[in-house]
């Protein structure tokens, strides 16, 4: 079904030499954006030893998804490395990011789901303490937002707000933060499996489909694109959470870089131990065709990457 | 000291009334905006138990120094109720509350001062638990800048994207996030005063400059109101914490309404144990004459508010 669904576009398109590219800009730009040296209006640059495990959490050889779904977005509405709105599009690719790593950083600590190995390396608490974790976490969330918000004039206000906007939704109660609370409650209760899809797609949903969208508005798109984008966004967000649940049986920790079992071991439900593994299978592969077929049928200028990285987030291994 | 440097408009001026007033205002807000009914693009609201967390942090009965400096801000540059201009201060005003409660919440969690009282109330880990206390916290953060970032056209996008600009480094890791990584670093350590100011210019004086900053730049103040305003937040964010200081080794619980004698019992470095009582308490005052002489300086349209504001932060009994 995968390959039907993306055979002709992968066939002319390098997915990893796009990728690869990417990863060099996106980890550019963290490493420099990630530092002590802000200056504030303030007198004062951040401390050393906050910023030590901000960087420690963010840069980390992660697989930026978030961020290359940003990228990806804005060249499938025109936006390009060249153009004017790359410098808006590249400061939302690391905000999301650094949404993503905060929440990696508070989940790992003792509170939630007291993970000691994330990515292979000891998670933020282990290496610095929990006080510094808690606290790292809070501090990327803030540059999150400073990110979007250069006071340097190379980013319009009005896609500066909206970036915002995108971005405190995305992240909040009623995105991420609130499918985490969703499932911190559901911890060996019955869900449904729309309660469960609910709950993904606050929790992991929200920030791949609103990495979309942010990236669709560093440009100014039709109403059109915006809606296919939408829906590749939510198919794929959820797409990315039925695999995780699958590799979370299948695969070994060694090649998760994480401790694999976790979920069942914690008696929370996920897809697999709703549906069985091969259904799982099964309805990971239908939203990968969704979310190709909806981009395919917009008119966008560019849907290569967009459909590369949905079979990517379907097929792969970790 | 600080009659004299008051005693003027404080004669024509009825503190009391102005806040009673305001407060109405910023806590009818909070009420309606920290809630679980903000439609997203997505299908979701907020979850009901995140959100029941995130209240009762925020809707406690606080004293929201930061909402009315906020507000006292926002008239001094001629703002008012009635401006246009008062839709972004009040979601300013709140936004900052936000930021000031979420920071409250996972300050008294057990990996940082593990205080279970908080304004005469359990702290939201003891009434939640610990993963719903960090959750509620990393989404209080989040809303703030959804507050500031309404879809509806009532902020200008300039506004919007400047308000956003300047929470986030006030909140971050050169701002109140530093300064609590600074705080945790330092204790058991000899600081200097300069170390120590430094300290608590980051930790309790970004988030109070940055409220006064805010309040101003909901309109377009000239540079002499700017400038003024910005001397004004850094010594009244200074005096707050000197006077902070002072009550932790004076007051007793009850009065402070969390647990007294902390400070020195962790200890922590204080203006206190490093200047003693009477000089931290002239300290105080000369901070306080500074604030009200820079804005009477400057030609604002009215200063009472902040001078009476400053006067009390520095005069006050908890």
């Amino acid at each position: 079904m995968s390959d039907s669904a993306v055979a002709e576009p992968t066939v002319s398109f390098d997915l990893d030499a796009w990728i690869a590219e990417r990863l060099v800009w996106i980890d550019n730009a963290l490493d420099a954006w990630v530092t002590a040296d802000r200056p504030l209006g303030l007198d004062h640059g951040a401390p050393a030893q906050l910023v030590e495990a901000m960087r420690y959490a963010v840069l980390d050889g992660g697989k930026r998804l978030r961020p290359l779904l940003v990228l990806a977005a804005h060249e499938a509405v025109g936006g390009s490395h060249q153009a004017a709105s790359y410098g808006a599009a590249l400061r939302a690719a690391c905000a999301v990011e650094l949404i993503h790593a905060y929440s990696l950083v508070h989940d790992d600590m003792p509170c939630m789901d007291n993970d000691v190995l994330r990515r292979g390396k000891p998670t933020v608490h282990v290496q610095f303490g929990e006080a510094s974790a808690l606290l790292a976490g809070d501090a990327l969330q803030a540059l999150a937002f400073e990110l979007l918000t250069p006071m340097d004039g190379t980013v319009p206000c009005v896609t500066q707000a909206k970036l915002c906007a995108l971005l405190a939704r995305a992240a909040g109660s009623a995105g991420m933060a609130g499918g985490q609370a969703i499932d911190l409650a559901s911890v060996g209760l019955p869900l449904t499996e729309r309660q469960l899809r609910e709950m993904h797609q606050l929790k992991t949903g929200a920030l791949l489909q609103g990495s979309v969208m942010m990236g669709a508005h560093c440009t100014l798109p039709d109403a059109t694109a915006l809606d296919a984008l939408m829906e590749y966004g939510a198919a794929v967000g959820l797409a990315f959470q039925v695999v995780d649940d699958i590799l979370d049986v299948t695969a070994d920790s060694a090649t998760l870089g994480k401790t694999a079992g976790k979920d069942a071991d914690n008696d929370k439900p996920t897809y697999v131990s709703l549906m069985g593994l091969a259904p799982s299978q099964a309805y990971a592969q239908q939203l990968l065709t969704q979310a190709v077929t909806a981009v395919r049928a917009a008119g966008l200028a560019d849907t290569r990457a967009l459909v590369a990285l949905a079979d990517m987030v379907v097929n792969r291994g970790n």
